[in-house]
């Protein structure tokens, strides 16, 4: 059976856009996406926590899990003092966060497209002196909430800006989830011209119910790597009610059913999503574990 | 720009498997589907009122919408009861319905596979006296919630028995929403080598999510038709809470967005849908009407 990897966001990009959670209910979500045998969590995000108030416990969380040593716990940082932070928790890897769009680079982060890759380069060599690998997220590589249509060849721009700097792996988000399945594999192979598919992550977000679709056409160019978030958790900042990540256990019961590999005993996961659900008093936003939990 | 026709269930199959709504409500949801621009609609069921209370008050409704000349309303039609009600009550076409598994034909209309054929027979014969199109749904082609597995060779059997009965189409359902896109698609083209892919409609349930990454993977077979529910109407009978059938709104966003024309309105559509979830006083099954009512 061929393998894919899942990087797991539920505990990170999805609770960030969830009403906060105590750090206990945090804990255990990520110790039973562990033993559920996920091997990849984005656990943490050293942003201020002015900003995200979801988060301030990052460091916490980090000290509180139990650290299997099989899974590679990643967190967000945005600048040195994030890093800094992310270095004193012990993360095994960091992230970065770049858009393809000069307005939501300006409204998320502040500043233009070209700044961001300019902030990231002492980010990218403090993390190199402490053989941190670092993963680059592109968000709006298939729409943006302020400019409508991204052009692909700005994609395919910032996708290789951060692979020149180092990242080990590029993240291609469609973070509004506007993307259908066409689109996404012209973006997809247009990237993969310039950055190999083997360093090339898909992250698509479900808020028009699109991203499995985008993600089955997507498979024959030999990608290999998925985000997505335990229970679909993490709603959709641009449409208050409206779905955000796409729910792991949907991708991972399409994935099997394909006869791929992801390690990941989908049962389990799917009982940890759903304690975390109720733990947030929210809907379960996977049909996989609404179906499996209730039958 | 390529046409795909869109077969919309929401009145019937979807709104068989809710709670009760009233005559009127169904009414108003059928001439807004008609005038968001959707040309196949499934209004009506004679199916004895004893097994389907939702569906009793079909002739009353077929009475009461108004027809819309472009318009071809259908009723499903069990048995040559249903059948003579139907025509009594001006349908432009029936339905019949069998099935791929020999346990859920027993369960579901209790007689064998080869029984139900035998029985559609009269139906067909006088509906052919009364120049009524007659249309086939096969269920449990993807698999079965008391079998399990189903042999790819039973579905071709019996869509071929149906096309040999006269159908003028016929509907291959997955009606625990099971599959997933290779095995989709393997059926289908095995289906294709007895009857043209001209007659046959994909109609694929969601209940894990994975309804539109299977009809995203048939496309390119040529299939042109597929059944859907507006705003997700219908449960899974068979998992209470889970989902049943795929949202119209998310397959037209598709469809849309691959350059293909359905000739339906979308945001009228999300409007007609979100009407009678809160008529039903449920929660919108459409990520797409989600997102383009709350933007």
């Amino acid at each position: 059976m061929s393998k894919v990897s899942i990087f797991e966001v539920g505990a990170r990009d999805g609770l960030q856009n969830e009403k906060a959670v105590n750090t206990q209910d945090k804990v255990t979500l990520i110790n039973e996406l562990a033993s559920s045998g996920v091997r990849r969590i984005e656990a943490a995000s050293f942003v201020s926590p002015k900003w995200v108030p979801q988060m301030a416990d990052s460091s916490t969380v980090m000290d509180q899990i139990e650290r299997n040593p099989s899974v590679k716990y990643s967190g967000l940082t945005p600048n040195l003092r994030g890093l800094e932070a992310a270095i004193a928790a012990n993360v095994d890897e960091v992230a970065i966060f770049g858009s393809a769009s000069e307005a939501f680079s300006q409204k998320n982060i502040n500043c233009s497209i070209e700044e961001s890759i300019s902030r990231f380069k002492p980010v990218m060599e403090l993390a190199k002196e402490h053989n941190l690998p670092v993963r680059g997220y592109v968000s709006c590589v298939l729409g943006c909430p302020y400019e409508g249509e991204i052009a692909v060849s700005e994609v395919v721009r910032v996708t290789e800006l951060l692979n020149d700097l180092g990242c080990y792996e590029v993240s291609l988000g469609d973070t509004i989830g506007v993307g259908t399945p066409a689109k996404a594999k012209a973006m997809l192979e247009a990237v993969m011209q310039s950055v190999p598919v083997e360093k090339l992550a898909l992250h698509f977000h479900d808020t028009y119910g699109q991203a499995l679709a985008n993600i089955a056409t997507c498979l024959d160019t030999g990608i290999k790597t998925f985000d997505s978030s335990v229970a679909g958790l993490g709603g959709c900042p641009y449409a208050k009610g409206a779905s955000g990540n796409l729910a792991t256990e949907d991708l991972i019961y399409m994935l099997h059913g394909l006869g791929l590999d992801t390690g990941i005993n989908l049962e389990k996961l799917a009982h940890s999503g759903d304690k975390i659900c109720k733990a947030l008093g929210r809907n379960n936003g996977s049909k996989v574990a609404l179906t499996l939990l209730k039958q």
